[in-house]
């Protein structure tokens, strides 16, 4: 941390980009575009405001002690920064090399602009509206699918008393019009982007105004209009939000409402029959006809005596999550549950407690715990321009609605149910080769919410070497194949800075 | 359509209930409740209004040619319908027989009401603001990240000058606060859901409301608090969006952007294997060394002599889009291009044309044509509450920016590039098994941006039957399989009803 007159300095400069509200996209600021947020802050306040705000404004510290979370201060800043220690948390572009990293960054900026402009991101800044404006209007809300009409509600003016009136509407992705029937004098630019009401008759207008329709004019999926209406020299100006429903992709439990309906069981194996076979074998002993989906990539394929199984072979040694997305990829019932080949089911296995979790609540995962090791971690993310801070913590955010045994959490054990559709949505990126776990937890920020149900337990086989010489050089080749290679380390950590957008990690 | 005076009724009930904003949330009203919407929408207006109101609106006629698109009028309603006959269109609940039709809709509703739960819908009714309110404030476009605090701009209060003021700000999701150094005295309820600022100082005030702070305490994935911010009778509401950003995805197309590290050919194939082979032939006379994934459910596994090709063994006939599925659950690369295995390519098949497409649009999807087949077609949804009226069209919404010679629609040919991680967002069904492809593009509607470039082109192979016998049979067996029974057709009519949420199409 820098002495204290640099620090007051650099903390009055985050404030005021923070004040400015656009904190996490306001970059590489000089002081000169600095004043100018500043000031444009001030308007209200008089000349010596500037020294008034300095004295008003809480001491950092006392910021700090407001709005840290589990010791992270979730505040918009200019920009993050993560602890590393040897022993903890990462600076991601280590991965390269420095003179690669130039070269490296500017791909990375832009697939992460080309992404971003696929997204609709970032979004606009906030709207704001002044005082007194003469106008009623829709503050947020109004949607409209692509190229469909709405009307509009709550549009009508409350100035002062005139002998006419003039009411201009502006928009710019599509066209406005009104479902009143009046006059081309009265109503200009119907079906324009530009629509003008003149008129002396101020309950006319209003009922005009009532009347006010907007059309999307382009095919787009996501995208903010920003309408404006006018009159003298009042401005409102609202949002009309283009959007077109995701469609649902809902399963049928069927009639019974049967397990062997809602859940399927996948998992992956290499090159360790003997386990995948005993775990297939507990799970029998409490759910016969659950089907299962397994894929292998061993050198020998098996064959498997179970009709509810599925194999799926696939070329030697592709990876860890290759095969779990490919056993997701292949789920037709409404959940999924994933087992390593090496669990063993037990009479504490409930899936159906799993199942009446997610049945009851928003919850997309729900873990449960693998001999008493439930996992949990909460991830706490800090966006910056240059990459995002990811910051680490083992626990829970909340307790679940209606489950007081279950938690809120990011990341739970690799024995948890998830809804298919949203795994499938995030995936496990094939990239992975190895040992890899939380990085499908760190895909899923933003896109799953996870939960932990601590009581739900699934065994683990044990580590004792089978004395079976050929599964015991299986074994011996599987661990070879396990473990990350230095390179694979590597990978691992630049594909978090590259593919993810991170900086760093604690 | 019903005779003038049952359709003029029928038409005001339609109209009360669209202004309302509500039109396509608000279901089974009696008219006690449409006199209530109506009427709340009169204020303003004289009593006689509602007579005036009847004979100033647009005839429907008019407005039927004013908000039609492509022969669909795309207006509120509070239900579609499709015009079904017997060679056009499906009304999707005859796949199902009467009697299990009560079952299979309120198990239909219980999956649709979860969908909606756990995507944050249906969304709030539009927020009006008032007119003439003393506040400035944010309109819309406020965000903060679970957990996360962020300053709330725009906040002032410009009323009447009185000697002292009492502004109270309300929040429900999140907890409230200032930066603003301040005594307990003037301002109350520091970090709580209600925060009220009194002091006879008004610039004291605007300047303790200009530093305003939300802080978002409960962990969740996507959600919307009201806000207000009151002083006596005047009262304005804003939103602020909680939000936790989808982590990107991005692929590094490496330092020398080859072709071979932005693109994966992703095919399947059953039974056929001459054909397969034809095809990868056809692909390395112009792309030696793409990688290229074949999913095969055939009965007998080939081994391919192509150091760039990974196979991959499916159970026996487990079908078109598990096949599919699971192709594109193994690409590594920014792009897949989609083709099938009796497709010819040739000196038309230019993929770096349609990566040049994807690289600079936000299209997630681009076709290209087989043999000068496009195979463009425009889907466009209508919302109601037992199910959506989706509506097919041959052609193209507009041309895309930059690319005169090609379209954005909704569907195209089966010969396509995507953006690997929108393509596996939405996925092919696996419970499509055989003969499927428009089922596709209607899975993604909401998620996929699909364009079109005819000048793409590849050809196909001959639909000559082989002379080697064994080839032959195969190719029964393999027709045999293709083509949909009339059991599989009633299931992909289901599949619409239950999974899409969707009524009827034409």
């Amino acid at each position: 941390m820098e002495g204290p007159p640099c620090s007051r300095f650099l903390w009055l400069l985050k404030m005021s980009v923070l004040i400015s509200g656009l904190g996490i996209v306001l970059f590489m600021f000089r002081s000169v575009s600095l004043r100018a947020e500043f000031s444009s802050l001030t308007s209200g306040l008089p000349r010596p405001a500037m020294a008034v705000r300095m004295r008003n404004l809480l001491p950092e510290e006392r910021l700090r002690n407001l709005f840290t979370y589990d010791g992270i201060w979730l505040f918009p800043k200019n920009q993050c920064k993560c602890e590393v220690t040897k022993e903890h948390g990462y600076n991601f572009q280590d991965a390269y090399s420095q003179s690669d990293l130039p070269a490296v960054n500017a791909r990375r900026q832009a697939e992460f602009e080309h992404f971003q402009r696929r997204e609709g991101l970032p979004r606009p800044a906030p709207l704001l509206a002044q005082p007194n404006l003469p106008f009623g209007y829709p503050v947020h809300g109004v949607e409209v699918m692509p190229l469909h009409t709405v009307p509009i509600p709550g549009l009508q003016f409350e100035g002062p008393e005139a002998p006419t009136y003039e009411v201009t509407l502006t928009a710019s992705l599509g066209t406005l019009n009104t479902l009143a029937d009046v006059s081309d004098s009265v109503v200009q630019g119907r079906g324009q982007k530009q629509l003008t009401i003149s008129t002396s008759d101020r309950k006319l207008l209003n009922f005009i105004l009532q009347h006010v329709t907007y059309t999307s004019t382009v095919y787009q999926n996501h995208g903010v209009d920003v309408v404006s209406l006018e009159s003298e020299s009042s401005v409102a100006k609202f949002p009309v939000t283009i959007r077109h429903p995701v469609i649902p992709k809902l399963y049928d439990p069927g009639p019974e409402r049967k397990l062997r309906d809602l859940v399927t069981v996948a998992t992956k194996t290499f090159l360790r029959p003997h386990k995948l076979m005993t775990m297939l074998r507990s799970l029998r002993e409490y759910y016969p006809d659950l089907t299962v989906i397994v894929a292998d990539d061993s050198k020998e394929h098996l064959k498997i005596n179970d009709s509810h199984v599925e194999y799926y072979a696939m070329p030697f040694g592709k990876g860890w999550f290759a095969g779990r997305n490919l056993a997701i990829s292949q789920v037709t019932t409404k959940y999924v549950l994933w087992v390593d080949d090496d669990f063993f089911f037990n009479n504490k296995t409930k899936i159906e407690v799993l199942v009446d979790v997610l049945e009851k609540t928003e919850l997309d995962v729900v873990g449960g715990s693998v001999l008493g090791n439930v996992f949990q971690f909460k991830l706490l993310l800090e966006q910056s321009k240059n990459g995002d801070c990811l910051h680490r913590k083992p626990g829970f955010f909340q307790p679940v609605d209606g489950f007081p045994s279950c938690v809120v959490t990011s990341g739970v054990v690799n024995f948890f149910l998830a809804h298919t559709e949203r795994l499938q949505r995030v995936g496990f990126d094939p990239r992975l080769h190895r040992v890899a776990h939380s990085e499908f937890f760190i895909d899923g920020l933003g896109s799953l919410l996870v939960g932990s149900c601590p009581e739900v337990i699934i065994g683990h086989q044990s580590h004792v070497p089978v004395v079976d010489p050929e599964l015991a050089s299986l074994e011996k080749t599987y661990s070879t194949f396990r473990a990350n290679t230095n390179a694979e380390v590597q990978f691992k950590l630049a594909l978090h800075y590259f593919k993810n957008h991170l900086q760093c990690s604690t």
